[in-house]
């Protein structure tokens, strides 16, 4: 036996997201279902991170235990071949011993892709969240600061959701700016794990402060109100990338 | 009555083309239907360039003499609002008189984007060639340079075209290299005009040329022949974008 790291793109658009489902088709789904005749048997393929049904990945890792001793680039090349074009597998490695996608991670950095203009790209418009009204990016860059460090996010996290501690540790939130039809103002966030649906409820909340609605202040009370009824509505997931994981 | 200029974004995977077809959804006919509430009848739009089935732009630039009177940013908007995400109206101005998108213009840019790697990004699929083996992009490079100025292009002519003439002048023949699996080569051709399939006919035969199925000296003596039989396949439509008219 011999375990594997995969490192995965992917455009969400047309995915349930990246777990097996009953219905519709995962990127967990196509792993296990690409790598299953290399091993003659099914596969169980453990993802670094969830992503929700249309959410994107640059670099999804995963990994895999296999009796298979295929070299790790015709694995590679075997699953590009099978899976659809918008699914990419970047890179096999046979990583250090005791590699687990999803327990070993020490960081996840996710990018949110907000246009703020009156029209998006004809060549981005999966991969954005558009607002059209005027965002003040000062304003959200402002209203952010205070989520960086170690919080409980219960105020940001998905409802619905059991989960055995909601506090989080943000270690590091940037701004690319981004005002054009087809450049985005992009928030990057770096940290150790992050609940259902968090960034996406960071980005509904800071868009309220963009656009007036909120005051700047006013995330400090949200995190501490630990009430996901004060924060803002969820972003949708056409916008949100996992950009990289960290080990 | 006044003639409007727009310039226009597509994504040109789902469409058969600029043109208005008997069968299939064209840009033509989309930009056609989408001002005729303006205009309360039927209205003609005069694209640049007839970009064929699958062909995106990043700039094509139409023209459309109407009797309507509504503001040009109310147009753009009203047309944005109708039209598919993948076809976008960038600018809607009042031209000097007399402009014609296809007459008036001076020159074009197109650019035709190559992926050599064994896999090209999940976001990019749509937009570039993909291909796998190894290409030489210096001799890509100096095989092109021969096809800038004024020549017969008779042999870089899709077939089954009848045209006045077939002397085109390339103003400018540049390449950006890119070697990576999400970092497409790009050919970019700046000319005054060009015959159907001539620039996907450039492409191919360029490919032959890099991947030393043909010699770099080759292309002087296929553009001299005239003969479309003496020059490579013709390139996918994928990897070509109108990028720029200009008047």
């Amino acid at each position: 036996m011999r375990t594997l790291k995969l490192v995965i793109q992917y455009d969400g658009t047309d995915y349930v997201g990246w777990q097996r489902q009953p219905e519709g088709v995962s990127i967990q789904g196509l792993l296990e279902d690409g790598l299953a005749p290399f091993e003659g048997a099914p596969v169980t393929v453990h993802g670094a991170g969830r992503t929700d049904a249309g959410v994107h990945a640059l670099a999804q890792v995963a990994s895999v235990t296999m009796t298979a001793a295929h070299e790790t680039n015709a694995i590679q090349r075997g699953l590009n071949a099978v899976l659809p074009l918008d699914v990419r597998v970047i890179e096999v490695i046979e990583p250090p011993a005791g590699f687990h996608a999803r327990f070993s991670a020490r960081a996840k950095v996710y990018e949110y892709r907000i246009v703020n203009a009156s029209f998006v790209s004809a060549f981005q418009h999966r991969y954005v969240w558009h607002v059209p009204g005027r965002l003040d990016s000062g304003r959200m860059r402002d209203a952010s600061a205070v989520l960086v460090g170690t919080h409980d996010f219960a105020a940001f996290q998905g409802t619905g959701t059991t989960v055995h501690s909601t506090v989080r540790t943000i270690h590091r939130l940037d701004w690319r700016n981004g005002s054009r039809f087809d450049q985005p103002l992009v928030l990057e966030i770096e940290g150790d794990g992050f609940l259902r649906h968090m960034i996406r409820n960071i980005a509904g909340t800071l868009v309220e402060v963009g656009c007036g609605r909120f005051p700047i202040e006013s995330v400090a009370g949200i995190l501490a109100s630990r009430d996901r009824m004060q924060a803002g509505p969820t972003a949708p997931p056409t916008g949100l990338f996992l950009a990289a994981v960290k080990y």
